[in-house]
Formats: C-alpha cells, structure tokens, sequence
C-alpha cells in the first residue's frame, strides 16, 4: 500500500501517523512520556519497531529528537508544530472511543479546557460557523488536488 | 499489539478502525462508493483484505450490510450512527494532511457546511465554549477507566 501516492489527504495523514503504534507516541509525547526508553515501557513495543515509528515521524516532520545527555548520548523526543496540531485530531479520536468503543471503567482521560475552564469533550466543527459538523451536514467537491489514481479510481469518476 | 487490551481511547478507536485501510473504506462508504467490487476498484486493495476490513468494521457496528440483490446476492456497505460519528474525527484528519502533508496540486476534496452555506475547514472545538483547541490548552487528568497497562504503565505512574 504506498497512501502517499493517493490523492487523498486523508491517506496522506495516515502515511505520516497512521502506522500502527504512531498516533499512541505522538499521544505519549503530548503527556511527556519523551524518552525512548519510557516509550517502550509505556506501549510495550519492541526497541526496533518504536525506532522505526520515530524516524519516520522525525523524517515528516511531526517529531524533532533532542539529546538532553552526552555521555552516553541519549535522546528525548518532542512534538513539532504539526505534531502538536495533529493533537486535537487524536483529541477527537479518543471522544470516538470514549462513546462508542469505551474501555472498561468509562473513559481514561479527561480534558479540562484552560481557555474557559470546563471539563470539554473534543467537537469537530465548522470553522465558518462554529457549529458542530454533522456527516449529513457536509457538501463534498473535488478540490484542486483531485485526481484519478490508486486511493480515487471510482471516486474521481463519481465527482468528474 | 492489542489495542483492545489498552486503557485509552485511542487506542480503542484504532482497534475498531485504526487498521490499515479501515478509514480509506469509512471515507468511501461515507462518499457514496458502497459496494464491494466498486471498493476493491477505488483503492485497489486486495478483495480478501477488504473483506477482512469489512468483517470487522460490521462485527464493531460501524458499518452494516445490505443485501441489494438476490440472484447472485449481492450487498452494499453502509455506515451505522457510530460510522458517521467517525466521520467528522476523518475530516479533521483529512484537514491536517491538506496542511501538513498535502498532496500535490492541493488539497482534493472541498467541504462545504450545509448549515451555514459556507466552505469550511473542519476544527476541533471545545465543547463548551466553541474555540478552538490548542494542544497547549488543555489539562489532561485520570478519568474513571484510567488503569495501569500494556499502553498506559509509565502514563498510569505519571498521573498517580
């Protein structure tokens, strides 16, 4: 499967975060679980694999690796702008899961907004409006990026 | 990995529709590309990974199936309450990419809210005061599922 080849920007976000363990380390970062080795504890992924996750996430631009020590070297790891805009994303992700995939017990986390500080549950929204967006509520056309191709085929003949 | 095994969300939300192809399928069947030949066709996937996909987003009550035909039976995908709640969380990611990862030319599919009659960028919004969520602006704590765990051990001490 190569999604960056589609015209689609949804599979280009899950070509740069959507390997299975990357949305759970760019979660862990925004916590401050920044250390390699915490990483692993944390997600219980093997040594190779979260290397892998996190050179590809540094490679796009979503993670930058800093050393906080010289001697051995050793690396923290922190979110960029775009990683920390891909936050809310997630944010909306885990309300899904909150309602409709809710682990044992009721939710994990909750958020407290500092901006009006409410406990808030994370809302797509119309940024024109402000209002919630509903599926039904939504207008779909092609943008200038569309294009036939893997990912497009039948929908690119369907908006043509 | 078993993400089902996780204390968090999104982990939750991945098990269910995190899976490679998952949220291209929820996308397609969202825009109207509802049957399965016409789905193997779009994205070019596999017709045994497809069914695979399918199995689990119906057996998750995402998505449900609808036989359209009978001699030879023939069905079409349609997306249950869950699978179009889901839809919204896919457009802020598709947002992030049109940003962040965007494919070439721009970004290939335009929204337009109905409510308002206005293109739109999809944003993630408090719930309760309707701006928009900064990474930064959030303060996150245990909620009543929080558990020590495979995916949550270091998170679990962290909030302790």
């Amino acid at each position: 499967m190569d999604f960056a080849a589609m015209q689609c920007s949804i599979a280009h976000t899950l070509d740069v975060v959507g390997e299975s363990w990357s949305p759970l380390v760019v979660r862990d970062l925004y916590l401050g679980v920044d250390r390699f080795d915490d990483l692993v504890r944390d997600l219980g992924i093997s040594r190779a694999l979260l290397a892998r996750r996190l050179d590809r996430l540094v490679e796009h631009g979503v993670v930058e690796r800093e050393a906080y020590q010289d001697r051995p070297v050793r690396h923290r790891y922190r979110l960029t702008a775009a990683g920390r805009a891909l936050v809310p994303v997630l944010m909306a992700a885990m309300a899904w899961g909150d309602r409709f995939a809710t682990p044992a017990g009721g939710p994990p986390m909750r958020l407290r907004h500092r901006g009006c500080d409410s406990p808030f549950t994370p809302t797509v929204c119309c940024s024109e409006c402000g209002e919630p967006i509903d599926a039904d509520d939504v207008e779909v056309s092609p943008g200038p990026g569309a294009a036939a191709g893997p990912g497009t085929w039948v929908l690119a003949e369907r908006f043509a």
